[in-house]
């Protein structure tokens, strides 16, 4: 059994295209494939939001997983697509640092993630590749070659990759500042911070109650966690944090000691 | 074959990390599952409305099948975790009314649903269980174990499980009155009747058309039908009757006798 | 292997009513069926961008895939349902155009589509067909007979299928006029133009830069590209045009000659 996932900002029936490619390609191999997606309503070209949510995501997926990520604002352009190994599970996607952090979060000391340059994209397929549409011109059929076997280092010579991180928490005169990461679908606010703030804290005014879950907060008490994420989290109890306090995914935030 | 169905409030990328857990501990056995998405976009913590897509769901899934539902407000109190048995299918969740109206509707005379409370959260999974993920990291390993083979009594202790209705409507002076249960992606409003008033009705002033069909009223005429899921609901032909009557889900309204 | 693709406007949990009924009927066939949804977000009873969606996308799937698309807004009334089979794939859904494009784009010199009317409704399940949901109470347990290999001639008489075309762009005195077929989740508005137009032109005063690629543009720049679909597209480079212009689909637009 192999798994394929597919995480993207294409919205609607460009995935399926994908797959249609892929189920092509792996001919009577697609019996032993399991599809997952992981999200294909990554906001449009936000690159960060497409690397948290695969962060987040590939530590529960087994050994031998293949997955694609593509948000891919510069398709198209001199930018390299690449097929990164680590932990013993396979990415492919764009150099832009879209597969960097979930890749780093599966190495482990001494292995750390190597990466691969896509060396053509003309042999992938009796089409030409489109010049927007790589996800499913190239990164799909790149994936079903690595589905039937081919070793990732097969695929071209190996590049330093481009990497992305989410920045860090800072200490301010006042507090701590931190930046949203990602806004998700119940409205809370994931942050660049990895652990809670050592002190009691508002935001905007509000004290934010620090809890372990949810419902230790009342209903519609501001409050922070740990996110099962790892990331600490601004939520509102049986509320929207983002449009109670009008904040959005890329926004700085002060969070003040009180 | 095993299917195993997934509903939730979680929207993106969430529920691809069920998925993982669950195709990581299925291993060699998860050539043999089938995932099938219910609905992940319930808006958030609306148990009400969970409920009424896994009920208005389960009839067409065949014996055998699991159910994970997570709409989960009470994440990390003292609520229990529940597996159900009922009909021949079986649901996971948590114990919030969730899975009951679904389990109840496949019940045989003689037959009702079991419940069993999950036991222990602790011995599911390497890692401790997230206080604000259950369903990642309580509900996928259950029903892994499930589709393994354990039995539903195996997972702990019978218990009376807390069940949720839709209320029903009620006779009225002028007519009747009826909660909207949910608002489908048309707009139609899906009233808390099991059939149709026996008399003409008008809302808000305006007269509902009776039909068997849609297309029977004019265009953007609104109508009163019972819907494919056995409940009554109003819909405005080629159009949208939650904006034209600006309702939603929760909202009660009084049908008038005409 | 056999692949059976779904496209709908149903949005939420009907899609997963109709997998249910399939994996039902199939049995212990449903082990060789890959479901591949293709979207179920088109606009509701858009069959024009329904038809769109599927005709991008048909082209990337294998011999012997099962299509069933369900934007209906006739349900309930005479229009027939239809098993369509061209090039080696089958169709399954309303008479109403939508099926047509995606068919004829895949027949070969002498191997037109074929089209035969769905006979009986009756005799496809135990529960008589809802008026309002023939998604799954009629053309998903016909794509499941297809699945078992019923022959689609054997459904019912031939007939000849309603068809629906995208128009063709217009040479007008100040240029071209063009309407938009479909708007998708960037915002991208793609025109029912094959090709671009012989010479630069302006779109409400503001010129579109002509690229192969998105990122040809400056940032927030608009431009018109021959998009990966083989249609002629607006978009904004890492903008939203749909919302730049304040357009939508259907909407006609003239390209003004530079």
């Amino acid at each position: 059994m192999k798994i394929i996932t597919l995480l993207s900002d294409f919205g609607s029936f460009y995935p399926a295209q994908m797959k249609g490619v892929l189920l092509t390609r792996l001919a009577d191999k697609a019996q032993d494939i399991a599809f997952v997606d992981i999200a294909h309503d990554i906001p449009p070209q936000d690159v960060r939001a497409g690397a948290f949510a695969l962060l987040s995501s590939v530590r529960y997926f087994p050994t031998g997983t293949i997955h694609i990520g593509v948000v891919d604002p510069k398709v198209g352009t001199e930018r390299l697509g690449l097929v990164v190994e680590s932990g013993g599970q396979i990415f492919v996607g764009p150099d832009n640092g879209l597969l960097l952090p979930a890749a780093r979060s599966l190495c482990t000391p001494g292995n750390f993630p190597q990466a691969y340059r896509i060396a053509s994209f003309e042999g992938l397929g009796s089409a030409p590749a489109s010049n927007t549409f790589h996800g499913r011109d190239v990164f799909a059929p790149v994936a079903a070659l690595l589905a039937l076997g081919k070793s990732p280092a097969g695929m071209g010579p190996r590049v330093r990759p481009n990497d992305l991180n989410f920045g860090e928490a800072k200490k301010t005169d006042r507090g701590v500042e931190a930046t949203i990461i990602y806004v998700d679908g119940f409205g809370n606010l994931i942050l660049n911070m990895r652990k809670l703030p050592a002190f009691p804290v508002k935001l905007m005014g509000v004290k934010l109650k620090r809890v372990r879950t949810y419902a230790q907060a009342r209903r519609i008490e501001p409050l922070i966690t740990l996110g099962s994420h790892g990331f600490a989290e601004i939520a509102v109890n049986e509320g929207n944090a983002a449009e109670a306090f009008c904040l959005k995914a890329g926004d700085r935030i002060e969070l003040e000691e009180i």
